[in-house]
């Protein structure tokens, strides 16, 4: 991957800005606009700061957007991936991608996608990857993402 | 998920041996058998050994089969993922599954998918999920795995 390659950005809206997850989002939105996505249930503040601590080690990359009001209304992670494979390279996994259900519509989505794809690139990986379902393939398309390949999962 | 959920392992070849990757692999031919899945290229021996020394955090997992003359006939790693979803649960990724092509058809390859399952659920994992190929989606019902989503990718 060269840098020429690299995702434009959309334009964020007025006083949005996009950081690193940090404890005080926990007061601010996080776990609320994760559960737009899918079940968050119980997360304590202790187990919150924990994952928080995870943001130090290579493998979690967890953003936010946050508006004006310092409310978190978008929230995705890329883990990073240490592979033997491809002359010992990384692979990017984009994971639990969610945005504010009334921001929906304003490039947020595809903004965190952009940037997270730009974060993997420069962050060594040979590719970036991520399981969606049928109906949002149009979306990461839009991001920039080709179908690839089956999810398959066991609970 | 309960025990009861385990899912049964097949009979290994006499003489067969599961372990976790260690750095005498790199002679043993891990590397030779990862070839046949996919793209190795050039990982020195310093990179395999940081590979190894990867294992000593809770994120990777990575098992190798041996056959009865110690040379790797298979192998395949479990990516834990710490997440905020779920009650701060954990996710299982099944990366980089390769069996020796001489060996296919004796079952190491659903060994090492169903022992990785199991380790997963007895880590906490609330799901495990590889990504495939269409072809190899039969493989891995076989296993005990269900057909989920689909897979994008950015390079």
């Amino acid at each position: 991957m060269t840098k020429e390659k690299k995702l434009d950005l959309p334009t964020l809206p007025e006083g949005y800005v996009l950081s690193t997850l940090s404890s005080q989002d926990y007061d601010n939105g996080a776990l609320q606009v994760l559960a737009q996505l899918t079940t968050v249930g119980d997360v304590s503040r202790e187990n919150f700061n924990k994952f928080v601590d995870l943001q130090l080690t290579p493998e979690y990359n967890t953003i936010v957007i946050r508006n004006k009001s310092e409310i978190v209304v978008g929230i995705a992670t890329l883990l990073l991936e240490t592979k033997l494979i491809h002359g010992y390279s990384k692979v990017g996994h984009i994971e639990d991608v969610a945005v504010e259900s009334r921001e929906r519509g304003t490039n947020l989505g595809r903004y965190m996608i952009r940037y997270l794809c730009n974060l993997a690139i420069s962050c060594g990986c040979y590719k970036v990857i991520l399981d969606c379902d049928l109906e949002n393939v149009d979306f990461y398309k839009k991001c920039g993402l080709d179908e690839r390949g089956i999810e398959m999962e066991y609970r």
